[in-house]
């Protein structure tokens, strides 16, 4: 039913917005020291980056990209949170684990501190059943099984293959959401996992999340980014573009995603009032983006992520680009992102 | 955002299969006592009901069916846990709450009694959101909100009209799996309401439901029995036949269908094997039932339920029947409640 996944085949990728990591590192050292990890840092960042000693780990810098993108690429940006992507492309793991660098390992509702990456693991290499909804949430989980009602047919389930966890204390909230609520914390630990349904669309959120890197790989990338985008999460809108391309890659190739553990402790961040007052894009945008991925169905003949999104470029470049031109960024972007990875994956 | 529901707009309903209904109903006295309860005696059970004093209720027996089904309806019977959509027929009032009579009231993860009623009403009154799943579940629960990336147009969400709660101790298994693991018992309180996303199909469980009456009536009626059914959950179909009509009648209309609280306690049953043994026709069925009910799209003039399952019926016929008798026996209920539900609610 599930594979066993080994530590050589994960790795750990760290998107560095700020140059001293020593906490982060510290607070992540019993589960990280496991792993190799990728940090990227930020190419706007200036000041050197201080890990502290015992991990195995690589730095990457703005060095790094603009020697494998040359002079050709424009339409990607591994500025502020989307450094983390540059770490996807040279990766040659089988599977990625990812987290900002405001996040701690989450206790769990008995006070115990959880593992993240083994969570995300345990949600990886069992199966997805994005054909019917099981109420009680992962049957694979132990004390748990599927409900009456569910074809057996159904039950051995597909291969999951992006892992959404979840935030303790500060909540991934839109900034006028955050700003009307400065105060307000996440503190409600749900101890489920669950396959998001086929068709149904997420918000995927890039703080903390698990992907097959193999399969996803292509789209997982940073496609839509706003003119006067800062470093703040809130600002951003990269990882929901390409979460909704990941859902509709997984929909249409049988594919399974979920959503629920691990929580991740997120740190308090910065002034959303300030974010507000620059007028949020994602706003509005998203008004158009969800309809339309809702509403797109891709050729029998893409059967592959990387058939799947050249194809999503195409109907982005049709439908969308003409309403705003930063859907076209976007579908360029992910035609540059094909073609990355594609000449990066060779250079194996 | 929200409604308020009065009391006297709830009618709890019991099905009773079993005589002696002192402990169940003192189990739930501190919340039954405020509603109006409309119990329905299994027409096979032959002893008096014990139910203590101390409540508002209404007992109905073989003869009240008899005298409001007369001798035309062969298609439905109400025997079995099937007596309770008796009650849901007869019923004035705009909600329903209905749990098995081997169900008693949870507790929550702190050792707390819950109000499952008052738990199945804030479901209803609160909108439900099918078309965009938050990722931190209840968007309108107390220190939770809508994730970034979740269009605000989608925000006010729409109408809930179905409530399906889960179980404690024995969980809703079907005989085979119930058979192999004789001795799970689920113990895991999540503590978490979601949406089922539009599109998704799902197995309703008739043990703990609240829903709409008033819109959603005309799809909940005991529709698909097997021939060798007994008294058993294990052995039933017809919440989960039900459930998908309702559920594609939510869709189709835009309303919502929630899952995960309340809990209720559900009580130790009789022996699976003896279930398996006589070879659950469930199993089979659900193969043809799940990919019938994924692929029904309805046409734009069915706008009310009523509407939607004389829809559903006619297509049933067409395409399920041909495969299993039992289909348009199903059908033949459909049709037959409809026309129930019309002269049974022109009397008032």
């Amino acid at each position: 039913m599930s594979q066993i996944i080994e530590d050589n085949e994960v790795d750990i990728v760290i998107g560095a917005l700020r140059s001293d990591l020593t906490t982060f590192m510290e607070e992540w050292r019993r589960i990280f020291s496991r792993f190799h990890l990728i940090v990227v840092k930020d190419p706007d960042l200036e000041e050197n980056l201080q890990i502290p000693p015992g991990f195995d780990y690589h730095v990457y810098t703005k060095s790094d990209m603009d020697q494998i993108l040359g002079s050709t690429t424009t339409a990607i940006s591994f500025s502020g949170h989307s450094c983390r992507y540059f770490g996807y492309l040279v990766s040659r793991k089988k599977y990625i684990v990812s987290v900002d660098d405001d996040c701690i390992p989450a206790r769990d509702d008995q006070g115990h501190l959880i593992d993240p990456v083994a969570q995300h693991i345990s949600n990886l290499i069992h199966p997805a059943t994005p054909f019917f909804f099981n109420t009680l949430y992962d049957p694979y989980r132990n004390g748990s099984d599927f409900v009456r009602g569910y074809p057996f047919s159904l039950r051995s389930g597909v291969n999951c293959v992006l892992s959404c966890g979840l935030w303790l204390n500060l909540a991934d909230y839109d900034a006028p959401t955050q700003a009307v609520k400065p105060d307000e914390r996440n503190h409600r630990y749900i101890d489920a996992v669950l396959t998001v349904p086929a068709r149904a669309m997420m918000p995927v959120s890039g703080i903390n999340i698990g992907f097959n890197r193999e399969v996803m790989g292509p789209a997982l990338f940073p496609g839509l980014r706003f003119s006067g985008e800062g470093k703040i999460r809130w600002e951003t809108m990269e990882d929901i573009w390409c979460g909704m391309c990941a859902k509709v890659v997984c929909d249409h190739l049988g594919l399974g995603v979920k959503s629920g553990l691990p929580y991740v402790w997120r740190g308090d961040s910065g002034d959303a009032l300030e974010s507000v007052k620059r007028e949020w894009e994602g706003v509005k945008l998203m008004e158009e983006v969800v309809p339309f991925f809702q509403s797109l169905r891709l050729p029998l003949t893409a059967i592959t992520a990387e058939d799947c999104m050249s194809k999503i470029a195409v109907i982005v470049r049709e439908r969308l680009a003409p309403l705003d031109p930063v859907f076209n960024k976007a579908a360029d972007a992910m035609e540059e992102w094909l073609k990355l990875w594609e000449t990066v994956g060779s250079d194996v």
